[in-house]
């Protein structure tokens, strides 16, 4: 049987399955349906013959969906647009990490430099962020920008097709996104058929990204990131902190604890009594004080990070863990449920989390003796080196959870650094027919998956009923889900834009898994 | 039964050993030294009261022993004063590898910065180079230095005690390095003990460095980089290589290939029949291309290196295989027998492999076409990349042989940059217990020592009798020797003047290995 791969084709399948009225014509349905057109449903669309504009240029479409807005030739003047109420489409030359807060405010993206796999890309399919990227006759001025001589001043409207990879001049509607009812039912049947045996978690840090993620039906959050706490206001505040002693830093702490319960209340109170899974600071150090200092890094993929910074500055982790016991407090004040799991990125050793977690846990001890809170958060870990994989079932004893970072495990287990390896490199290795995929997009299912399932395995026998999952990119790529379903992890965690896919490549997975 | 410490312990161990005339006698007076001393007497020392100098100033002592020179502030002018054959002392700032062929010259080194485990230090251990880093009192000027207030010009003699830590105004009179003849006794013992058990060869990459590895005993070159053959005069032919097409670098190629032939075939000869072990290039982009490019790369240890460089670029290993037959071809023809192998590094896939391998072997049969040679040098690869060890007995396919390369697979397999992680967060880890010791000195026990050993197995099953050896600092070490004895690798291979001690090393465990 050939997939569904139109909304006419979809509408047929469910009216047919709906009227045999099986449990096995669902399961067929949900077997037929290309997750390609579940992505494709789910992100905006031009309204047809909806302006006059006329076509700039062409580029690589690397992010679905349809956008319009005001030019923004920086991340600062689209937060600018935004706290004025205009919609806005950022067009630079290439993005940063540091211009992420402004790419998450954005209708759209538009870069002259880049391919699939620049960060432009990966952090716009990331937030459902429609992008054209690799425009070669965009020009950026220090005012307008000019597709093959056409200027656009800053602040004139310009629109992008991100399937298509179309730029235009001028506004054009955008459909609102609806909800498809066959669509929504084949979704329903995706999750009968999911049922307890796997979760589907977003990958979400605000409460504007839960949201979009529970819309999409994601059922918590497996990766909270709190890098974003620690920028915009708070940047000043981190730099000061790791520039100057514990000693003479109290104020500093207390300032961003105080800033950061105030974002934890306002996630946990939206999540519910759905999970939250917090993961404490991950950044490398260049990005908080700049790679220019003395102290950059050679590697910094390599270097001060995650846990290390942590070891290195111990009242950093302590501050965030008494953060989120007092938001935690505050909502069981308000008689909520707030479901909160803390987790620790780039352990090694078990040691490492032991200590880590002997410090966390006298935080929450103290607090919560403070705040009379009963329920305290479970802690846990992330495997995402490879030295953590391989030692997985004495890193178990200390956790009581694990979450798999496929990106940083792929990175180690190849020695593969993304930012790098996919400017040249990767094209070769695709060519010559060395890697059957990209392994940053399709997991490694060589090495890399059987490692998965080996920890799991291991972690498993050293504590039973320990909760596995996997938070990164490949949680919403169906290709890598299908593999991961088969390493028996409990839940996979992906961003809000595609938990869709996610919630109908996991049932197919299962479909098949059950007929073998 | 303690320990010999001194040169009279070991005078009089020997002796003992010998009156007693028992093998039994000899394997205890080989397991009763203690490898420190071997260090200490393989390493020149002041020839005492041997002038009145005075103290300049105190350092960390890295690499043991003494030497006097005159003083040089930059790699150049050591370069420079060499060939007036003059003796130099380096003294700078910090050290990069850019200063490696000026500190394979000096006969000390002295820096400002750094410990036990900066450039300067590793590289000067490596070499057997005496040096002193981290001295504090230290200030480099333009055309001298400053030791706490006292001024050295640049060429004013200068001496160190890279034992002690010390430094010295004026010359002071070192002692030649003669031969012990109880030493030379315990280590005949010990290769004895060895046989034909594990190999301990070399890391050499040049003539000068096979005759002091031949002189400290060992048995050929498990790594000969050939870096250094892209540098000095080279660098601006292999930039022009890089920076152009491969149609319009015919000319530079030959170039290349004709003095790379003229290397090997002193190296070769030097070596007789003895094996060479030859590392087809494996350097970090930016070091050719300079890290100011705006193709730098963000993490270069996980960039592109090694074969991924020539994936990219297809005639550079076809270049280096067509100089190495024919630098084989002109030694049998002066009837010698040459004994070479070639290593591909950082390989992750057998695909990979199995290409550049026949790329390689293309080029070694046409060679050996027109220069009528018949035994072909065999193809290994390293094993430094966590999939490669994972994927061992793929990888054993498609490969004659398999060296460890153990520093960088301890940098992945951790998640830790050598020269980031060194720089603060090693000592937290230490001081909290969480690792045992440093890794890169140490091999780690729980999780790098059981991969190694696991890929040794899964290789030999694959290819039984395939040669696996290790090259990489931890191959002079003798507690990292003790855990890769138990690996059962065929052979260890580490810096010339790390020879004397890593023969005794890996005799002793022998023995403790027989014994339990």
């Amino acid at each position: 049987m050939s997939k569904a791969k139109t909304l006419s084709d979809l509408q047929k399948l469910i009216n047919a399955a709906e009227e045999n009225g099986t449990i096995e014509a669902r399961w067929e349905a949900v077997a037929a349906v290309d997750p390609q057109l579940v992505q494709q449903l789910t992100h905006p669309d031009f309204v047809p013959n909806s302006a006059n504009v006329s076509l700039l240029a062409s580029g690589t479409p690397v992010s679905p969906g349809a956008a319009s807005g005001l030019l923004c030739l920086s991340a600062e003047s689209v937060l600018a647009a935004d706290e004025r109420g205009d919609k806005t489409v950022l067009v630079c030359s290439e993005t940063t990490p540091a211009d992420e807060i402004g790419m998450r405010l954005t209708e759209g993206i538009i870069t002259a430099r880049g391919g699939i796999s620049s960060h432009a890309a990966v952090v716009a399919r990331g937030w459902g962020v429609p992008a054209v990227v690799g425009v070669s006759s965009l020009e950026i001025k220090n005012d307008h920008a000019i597709f093959g001589g056409m200027k656009i001043n800053e602040g004139e409207p310009i629109s992008l097709d991100g399937t298509s990879g179309e730029v235009f001049s001028g506004f054009k509607e955008v459909t609102a996104s609806e909800k498809i009812p066959e669509l929504e039912k084949l979704l329903d049947w995706a999750d009968e058929i999911r049922g307890e045996r796997i979760g589907v978690l977003a990958n979400a840090d605000t409460e504007k990204d839960l949201v979009a993620a529970l819309a999409f039906g994601a059922e918590g959050i497996g990766l909270c990131r709190t890098e974003h706490m620690f920028l915009g206001d708070q940047l000043s505040l981190i730099q000061r902190f790791l520039n100057e002693d514990d000693s003479s830093t109290e104020n500093v702490l207390e300032e961003l604890e105080e800033t950061q319960k105030s974002d934890f209340v306002e996630l946990f109170r939206a999540a519910g009594s759905l999970p939250v899974t917090v993961r404490l600071l991950d950044a490398p150090l260049h990005e908080f004080v700049g790679s220019s200092q003395p102290d950059s890094e050679y590697n910094p993929m390599l270097g001060t990070r995650g846990v290390r910074l942590a070891l290195l500055r111990h009242e950093l982790y302590r501050m965030q863990a008494r953060s989120i016991t007092k938001a935690i407090s505050d909502l069981v004040e308000e008689d909520r449920e707030p479901s909160v799991l803390i987790m620790i990125p780039l352990v090694v050793e078990r040691k490492e989390l032991q200590i880590i977690r002997s410090w966390i846990e006298e935080e929450i001890r103290e607090t919560a003796k403070i705040t009379g809170l009963k329920d305290l958060p479970q802690i846990g870990t992330m495997i995402e080196t490879p030295r953590a994989a391989l030692s997985a079932s004495e890193i178990a004893k200390e956790a009581d959870f694990f979450s798999f970072g496929t990106n940083d495990l792929t990175q180690m287990v190849f020695g593969f650094s993304r930012d790098d390896i996919e400017k040249e490199v990767m094209d070769e290795y695709l060519k010559l027919n060395i890697l059957p995929a990209n392994p940053f997009k399709i997991l490694d299912e060589e090495v890399v998956v059987p490692l998965i399932a080996a920890a799991t395995r291991a972690a498993r026998i050293a504590k039973p009923g320990i909760e596995v999952g996997v938070c990164g990119e490949h949680g919403g790529d169906p290709a890598s889900i299908d593999l991961l379903v088969e390493t028996g992890v409990d839940y996979v965690s992906c961003s809000p834009f595609r938990i869709p896919v996610t919630r109908l490549a996991t049932a197919q997975s299962l479909i098949r898994q059950d007929k073998n």
